[in-house]
């Protein structure tokens, strides 16, 4: 037990973890770590939404997400990390949940259509993909966590869930907290090609790239687009791999190689070596823990295992007062 | 294990079981425990896509319909008898279900529009309510029934069960075979005021009823409307009573009052007393039955828990074969 407030968060195992989920949620989770007591879970049923046609990578991606967690140092000790399908209370909670959420509330749902013009490659047009926030809520409150660290634009979903939480206390007694959204600082990095960085777009720098591939993605990033020749000056203001810099290297070098590349003293080749072994240096640690936790099979699967067990626990007894709630 | 192929169907725990049901889906479901491997449930989770804002009443419901149930012959021996909500792997199916089911299926479903505008005085708009295919879907093929006993007006929901099941077949593998319809014969049986007997009409004659109350219930039946008093002739062809005498009273009573009512030979009073006493001793059975099973709690919980596990054993091993297919 432990006094600290509680949080929850989920990601959806559709790929390797990139430099933008790291610098966008991982790093505000190993954060929160300290202050707060935390639940993070693999969303696998989430991924059906929207990648229920081809589900031949989820197990692999599920697995590979928590290494990446643990590789960033996501604690099990400190946090309980979870898969959310190995806690079937998710399902039974949908769908309670599902009997008092107005259609409405998820036509108007704002991410909804833009999801089904954005992802118009796939036939998002599912009773699921429709449902999506209804299971959400569900993955949330079950856990009544204080609150739910999450991007300006995700505030909508915590709305959503606060909603469905309200009207479940109203009908059936007060069982949820409505959970407040944790502003966290959500990323802006840029993908090699310049684009949000996404899997989607293969663009991405992964944490489980070795030195090799960083250098090589790094060596095709995009720069200043004026600056054709070495010879040109280049404006750091505009360029990603500068943007990169800020994030890895030092002042100082910053400081020099801003100067120099506006006066082209400095070339894009050099420029992105020395922030490619900067990126690489960066993420030596994490790269050292992917390897430890990659040769010890058996504790990634005890850790797994654990996590599912304490999250079990609390989801039963949420799901026994739930049950008592709605008398059913 | 057996042989003979496997039936499913389920009942909503709205309320005490009446002759419209007995007559429309029990009497089926008794015959049919000869020839076929009989699943049988009580849809608690359903209940709750119209009765979610007064919830009170189901788990009464819930073993009300057991018991009732077991009075007019279900056997725990034959069948298996079991409530949805007891097992959790139907919530999972669900969700699972919910992310390959297009919205327009459900939105065209015959009943859907219906329903809505049938009880307009509750608020149906709610994803569960959409969901509700979904959901009976799931609670179908989780048992790969050959069929569904149903009324000719239910098979359009046999129908989108078949075509979810094709639809997962199609995506991950051949799991679930397509259930039938199995088309039973439906009760024309109306209340004592002439409407379908319903117990949203406080019309019905209930399993559960005593002789007086039922002796009452029948003294207050709605006859021949143009027979106004016990002179005038009556016309059994439209009376309601004449109907009940059909299934309760044997055929040469039948003949004779065909013969004295036309000429008013008889009167309502004295046809409906008849009547009440061959329906009163029609349920005798039924009643020890319901008075045995009261006065043995124990024995109904026994037969509660033997029907639930039984139910999980098969939900378990389908849902290992979804979970493998969907690699989830």
């Amino acid at each position: 037990m432990t006094d600290k407030k509680r949080i929850l968060s989920g990601m959806r195992p559709t790929g390797p973890l990139h430099l933008g989920n790291w610098h966008g949620a991982l790093i505000n989770w190993v954060k929160m770590q300290k202050e707060y007591d935390c639940f993070f879970f693999v969303a696998d049923w989430h991924a059906l939404t929207s990648d229920y046609e081809k589900t031949g990578s989820i197990s692999k991606y599920i697995r590979d997400m928590i290494i990446d967690w643990l590789s960033v140092d996501l604690s099990p000790e400190k946090s309980t990390l979870f898969i959310q399908s190995h806690v079937k209370e998710h399902a039974e909670l949908f769908l309670i949940l599902s009997m008092i959420t107005p259609v409405p509330w998820l036509e108007r749902n704002p991410t909804y259509k833009d999801q089904i013009v954005q992802l118009s490659n796939k036939d998002l047009s599912t009773f699921g993909f429709l449902g999506y926030p209804v299971l959400q809520a569900a993955d949330i409150i079950m856990y009544k966590p204080f609150g739910v660290p999450v991007g300006i634009d995700q505030v909508p979903h915590v709305e959503i869930t606060r909603e469905i939480a309200r009207r479940f206390n109203y009908l059936y007694g007060d069982i949820f907290p409505e959970p407040q959204a944790v502003l966290t600082q959500t990323s802006k990095m840029l993908g090699i090609d310049r684009r949000k960085m996404s899997k989607s777009y293969d663009n991405a720098i992964y944490l489980s790239d070795n030195p090799d591939v960083i250098a090589d993605k790094v060596s095709g990033m995009i720069t200043d687009p004026q600056r054709a020749r070495k010879n040109d000056p280049g404006n750091p203001d505009v360029c990603n791999v500068f943007d990169f810099h800020k994030i890895y290297t030092d002042k100082e070098t910053i400081d020099q190689i801003d100067k120099e590349c506006r006066v082209a003293d400095i070339g894009c080749v050099k420029c992105k070596k020395i922030m490619a072994q900067n990126l690489i240096n960066a993420l030596e640690p994490v790269r050292k823990k992917r390897e430890y936790y990659l040769s010890r099979p058996e504790l990634v699967d005890e850790i797994i295992k654990n996590g599912i067990q304490k999250a079990r626990n609390v989801a039963q007894q949420t799901m026994e007062e739930v049950r008592a709630a709605v008398k059913i």
